[in-house]
């Protein structure tokens, strides 16, 4: 364990990796942390004091199986967690890949900080739908009101990726399966709730993640960045699309710089996403990462989306197409009512469940899962570009700073080479046109590692950043480090 | 005129400037050279000495007109020399922008060498399809028996754009106007003749350009390469086409590198093309110099094309759709006999011109001008990418080099930062493994300006070079600039 330059590191241990899976409980006091066959729990104030440990491997018996059907012994049979998520006020739900045989369990916090219990259920259930079977793969999870929304993969060949809801009174709902139109080779980043308004009826889930365009969206083979809603009342169709979600719409989101001969350059690697408060709670921006998806132009960019453009694109037209040899155009005909991705509620009225939607609508909505417009960034281009550097944005996390002449934003941008870049964007006379300014760049871990996992915590005023070496731990503000008579100016 | 490290420099004259046409006649040891107002003859020995020019301005008219057109009056309000080619033994035809209004006359230039004859015949013709009017816009052209080929902007507004045949005994002939499937604000970069086979009446014409993506083509707007080809003996269509081409095709380009995820990087910008002759006159390969379209990700590549590729794209499928909403796809119906592309001669039979073309051939061409299969470069990638420098290609010429090993092309690569790249495509075991090795980069112009043209002297082995600013010459091996020792082994 080294501290050095304000930086406290908790280094790994040896028969464990991939620290990857962050759970901060800010109220007491802790930073759970998901790895290889281990689950971690750190102090908030020190991570290399007080951290405890509970090893969770996968059962000899699933080992050999894994090992049997061709896999990698050390990198891939063995319990890679994946979902680390709050069940209720004293246990964690927890999610691994079992060796290629997702498992799940619940894991014992305690009520209060003082209790110190940190104890794993041995029950365990089947994590089909909840963790991916191989550890390269990701899971995007939210745990709320009891039900485990989750998109991932759902099988051994990595093949049918789908959102889902597990647990819960209700029966499991998933995204219609086989069909490219709805999920294309999807890469789940993040799941979010956002209310639409005052009533809880109509509370969507929104997921972020990055796909294969749809057939014909795109000469030749191209990755789209996405933003997919759910009804978080969607109960699935009554004679179709039964325990399949009702609601699901999915749409483009763009982050491209615009080019003087009206080609744009685009980053359609969606890598992060960061949600960040406003004072409206319907309405919180939407920071995304993105890199490139050429190996031979390599860059970065950070766009920034408002609620408004979101919730437009998906009141727009759906994309459509008559058949194979068609193009995607807007949908022109008669929309059926009430309009496929409306939540049954009070607010728009007529139905009080999507199992009591029409058929037509069941139908239109099985067929039409996207939405023809994109998406644009909020001043159509990335608040910050970086080319020319070795390096890849891959996490993003963002503060809110009040400075002496207001609020600003401060983003923390994680690279694939163990770097922290710290940032804030200043509007450079009016608010559409937006100067980054760097303000410091950090070395994180001792190796050229992948930052994969990103907390700040307001609280403690301390950001979180995991790898596959191990934790690292930093002041959002290190004014310090500079001397005493820059600490007192300084956003850094 | 400055000599330094074996490079003669003619560094223009103050009223000239665009230096970008060149004709050179190997006989009679001269380089002709087009640029503002102006024609030059170098002698290809020493072009600093004994060198001529005849002035060749807009009439103060003209002038004058381009000037209230809102035109800018030194950088457009001239007369740009845009077109020289040998007419016959005594005379070249050559073209200017005539201040927004093109104009051409003869020149001439003895029989041989030594009658120093270097004239401009008084007589001024139209030169509309034949010269642009706007400087900043390209022809390229080709005159063969008595006839001139050129791809060009044929209007004042350059909305207007042809591939033209004027001159000679037949009808003026050009492409259909306004479909922009037929051309889509094409750059013409490049006209040659390539005999199909040994019946002269099949021989056809290639242009190379670059173009906008078709409707439909690719999502968002989008440059795409070209090679059109037409047959010598086109005498455009009876009802249909009439004064048109009737065998105009076209196809893709492509020049990209492949990507571990499948997504590939384009380089699309076709900037120059070269021809090396190969053994057999009809297969001669074929370089050519792109960029990318993004202005945020800068780079250049050469790609390697052969004939066979390039006729297998012309036999293969046309490009089709139903309609505007529909995608472009394979053409699977029935092809009208003779299929359109093919010459009206005695190899394939059946009718003596274009004329006596079947109607539904003629409608089928006019409707299906491009083929549907792309033509990848030899190897599937390219021979030379070029990224992370701050210069991009602009032209290329290939040099035949007989070393002790074998024969290698030698490539000049010309920047827009006034430098040469030579460099010279070594297999790495085998041929389809090259690896390209860069023997020397030279500055050329003392100012970092784009190399517009450039000439290779087999007979002098010398190199001649073409910027805004002047002329540059190059001995294609300066191995003694190397001292003496190494100039006994060298490509250099």
């Amino acid at each position: 364990m080294l501290e050095s330059n304000n930086l406290v590191t908790f280094e790994g241990i040896t028969n464990s990796t991939a620290y990857h899976t962050f759970l901060l409980d800010e109220e007491k006091g802790r930073l759970l942390v998901g790895a290889k066959d281990h689950i971690f729990s750190f102090n908030l104030l020190n991570i290399s004091k007080d951290n405890a440990r509970i090893p969770w491997p996968a059962s000899p018996t699933r080992k050999d199986e894994c090992k049997w059907a061709g896999k990698d012994v050390p990198r891939e049979c063995a319990n890679f967690i994946k979902v680390l998520l709050p069940f209720n006020h004293t246990h964690v739900y927890v999610c691994g890949t079992g060796a290629f045989h997702p498992v799940c369990s619940y894991l014992e916090v305690g009520r209060k900080p003082e209790d110190g219990v940190f104890r794993l259920e041995p029950h365990v259930e089947n994590g089909r739908g909840k963790s991916p079977y191989d550890p390269k793969l990701l899971t995007a999870s939210m745990l709320i009101d009891g039900e485990l929304y989750a998109g991932t993969s759902a099988d051994f060949m990595g093949r049918d990726f789908a959102i889902f809801r597990t647990l819960g009174k209700h029966h499991p709902i998933r995204t219609e399966q086989h069909d490219s139109r709805w999920l294309n080779e999807p890469r789940f980043l993040g799941v979010h709730l956002i209310p639409e308004n005052d009533n809880p009826e109509d509370d969507k889930i929104y997921l972020f993640f990055r796909e294969n365009a749809m057939e014909g969206e795109h000469a030749g083979k191209a990755t789209y960045a996405r933003i997919g809603q759910l009804c978080k009342n969607d109960l699935g169709g009554h004679r179709s699309l039964v325990n399949k979600w009702t609601t699901f719409l999915k749409a483009r989101l763009i982050c491209s710089v615009p080019g003087s001969n009206g080609i744009d350059t685009h980053f359609d690697e969606l890598q992060d996403v960061f949600l960040v408060s406003t004072k409206d709670p319907k309405s919180p921006i939407i920071y995304g990462v993105f890199t490139t998806s050429s190996n031979i132009f390599k860059g970065s960019a950070v766009c920034m989306y408002s609620m408004t453009d979101i919730r437009r694109a998906f009141l727009g037209p759906y994309a459509h197409r008559d058949g194979p040899s068609y193009q995607w155009v807007p949908f022109q005909g008669r929309v059926p009512y009430p309009r496929p991705g409306t939540c049954p509620s009070k607010t728009f009225g007529g139905f009080d469940t999507t199992k009591d939607l029409p058929d037509e609508v069941v139908t239109f909505a099985r067929s039409h899962p996207a939405m023809f417009n994109p998406i644009y960034p909020i001043n159509n281009r990335p608040i910050i570009v970086k080319t020319d550097v070795d390096y890849q944005f891959t996490q993003i996390v963002v503060d809110k700073v009040e400075a002496e002449d207001g609020l600003y934003d401060v983003m923390f941008i994680g690279t694939d080479m163990g770097t922290i870049l710290k940032v804030v964007s200043i509007p450079r006379g009016s608010w559409h046109d937006l100067e980054e300014v760097l303000l410091e760049e950090m070395t994180v871990f001792r190796e050229p590692v992948a930052i994969k996992a990103m907390e700040l915590s307001t609280k403690q005023q301390q950001l979180y950043l995991g790898s596959d070496i191990g934790v690292s731990q930093m002041p959002l503000h290190r004014c310090e480090v500079y001397g005493k008579a820059c600490a007192e100016c300084c956003l850094a």
